[in-house]
């Protein structure tokens, strides 16, 4: 009774968003008036799932090198000069009992971290428990300058004092509610929605609360979220690269770095793939997965993405490859969003999806 | 033995730190080259502990609001005009079978994120891993404007289009590993450690990783954390706030918001406590605890913390509290440096706790 009490609360927070206007000078963000925010989710499910063993959980660093900086800080009391470290990716981990051969590494797409992969916006399980309890090992990182994963704040700083110029800033962006509709696919045009749409609407705030800021645009290429996947790949002796978005390619390019330790690729939704006439040698030593949900063809945005994407899929699959591009409707899902993994119907899709790594990565390994 | 043996690796990794001159002027980081970044640390437990059940894990966002804002975004394609969320604060937690009455809640510091309490810089098991196989529920938070929070981009977007003079740009500092040394009390200077250390500081590189850049000194008193602590207490219905360093004062800032729902604070090195001469009031409400590690005294920068913290809890007590101060090595741990947590006793002194903390709050709730 309790727990459906909170639950109700949550979703009666939920409902209830609130449009502030502020200056675009303001840093960070308004004073907050010293009284409790409203607390909008739920403190745990609102049904007790099976109790879960597993045998070991944790975190660590992949990659990573020190730069000296003389811009260190603008904090009062703070030293500027000084060595960091950057480039480095964090990954967390949970391994349950008598994993599966392979384990699955998430990785998340724009604006968004790990957290896209953890309980849903109105309170579901996401994927990272769904897959533990289905006997995979998952590794779930922060890309690079986001998240738990360091940015250099150098640049930043050095205009501030008025060592380098306004425009050595960084390009940075933060996804608006507004634009995140249409990206996330959420319907044709902020805010109407698709008349079939799977995202639970009725939390969206809750996602919005997800999206940080975002500095990939002005990362190197391939990002060096690239390599450091590489390398944990590597380290794993054998990994299902899973990727979202922004992050669709990342399994891709460190497939180009080297194939070793990637036992096979699911892209959710990439927004880009690698060149239908590149080298394509390095897609067919494992199996790969494409997959989109629904609304695509009549969104302008996703549309070229879909149509290019799978353009690299029959190459690969010409080239001798085991390359597979899905539309979820082809396969009896109707109404997936962009973010399939929080859809009302994403443990659905995630047995599809478990089954075909099962099919297609384990059981031909 | 492989185990082994990539735990050997890990360790050949973290002593063979490079250092790399660039210019500050540099935005972000500079180029990776497109190999594999050596992967440092281990991805999984160089001996695996015994298997946990819980019964559900997942995470979730206090507090928040919407802003709106015309300079989001400096980054191609991206619209700059929308409303974003602000002020949230990322929680995670885990439920442990039959758990203990009050869950803890887990505060990092300045710099970090809430990796802190996760695996320890030299692969050993972190305290809220530990915590959960002693009983304990935990809620793990990210403060507001770091890691999985997010920060507001406006006021940088801003300066780089031209609309606002570089001196608005927020206060923003990282701890450089020099300066960090004598925060974190690893020697009385960088670096040259103290003769009885409990930090590996073999394994420091991986510390240094951990640490991400930190706007606190540009947000508002008191930190939007507190507000947000305080509405997680009031929804947890009881909880421990066990908090660290920078983060050390926030349980008392949101205890003086409320003392609903603070079943009691533990307070590891905090950088200040409240006044003593203040509203004492809310303190004599609940057990308080606060530890100091070892050399402090000797330490320039934490032996006025020490005594005006040790002022705040004479007073509570004096008032009526039940407020202790402790000097780790007045109980007979020497040697512990202000990252407790991740000190090679770390699960010694992780014990001292769990039993302070059954004796004097949940065997007199």
């Amino acid at each position: 009774m309790k727990v459906v009490k909170i639950w109700r609360n949550a979703m009666r927070g939920v409902v209830a968003g609130v449009v502030v206007s502020i200056s675009a000078a303001v840093c960070i963000s308004p004073a907050t008036a010293a009284e409790p925010a409203k607390s909008q989710a739920p403190a745990k499910p609102a049904v007790p799932p099976k109790p879960l063993t597993i045998q070991a959980q944790g975190s660590f660093f992949v990659g990573g090198h020190d730069i000296h900086s003389n811009t260190l800080s603008t904090a009062a009391g703070r030293g500027a000069d000084g060595t960091i470290t950057v480039d480095q990716m964090y990954v967390s981990y949970q391994l349950p009992l008598h994993a599966r051969r392979f384990p699955i590494t998430l990785i998340h797409g724009c604006c968004l971290t790990a957290k896209s992969w953890e309980t849903t916006p109105d309170g579901r399980m996401g994927w990272q428990d769904y897959f533990v309890r289905k006997g995979f090992s998952t590794y779930t990182i922060d890309q690079v300058a986001r998240g738990r994963s360091a940015f250099d704040p150098s640049a930043i700083n050095s205009v501030k004092m008025g060592k380098t110029a306004p425009d050595t800033l960084s390009a940075l962006f933060a996804a608006g509610h507004e634009e995140a509709w249409t990206v996330f696919r959420f319907g044709p045009e902020y805010p109407k929605p698709y008349a079939n749409l799977q995202f639970p609407l009725q939390a969206q705030a809750e996602l919005w609360k997800q999206l940080v800021p975002d500095w990939y645009a002005a990362l190197p290429s391939p990002n060096p979220t690239v390599p450091n996947l590489s390398a944990l790949a590597q380290q794993l002796n054998g990994t299902v690269l899973m990727s979202h978005s922004q992050g669709g390619v990342y399994p891709f390019q460190a497939a180009a770095i080297s194939t070793k330790g990637i036992a096979g690729i699911v892209a959710i939704e990439p927004t880009v793939c690698p060149s239908p006439t590149g080298d394509l040698s390095p897609y067919t030593k494992m199996p790969i997965l494409v997959v989109y949900g629904d609304n695509v063809e009549i969104a302008p945005r996703w549309a070229p993405r879909l149509e290019k994407c799978r353009a690299f899929i029959d190459a690969v699959a010409k080239a001798g490859g085991h390359a597979t591009l899905v539309e979820l409707p082809q396969v009896g899902f109707k109404g997936n969003s962009h973010m399939v993994m929080q859809d009302k119907n994403s443990l659905q899709v995630a047995d599809w999806l478990l089954d075909w790594i099962d099919r297609n990565i384990e059981k031909k390994s």
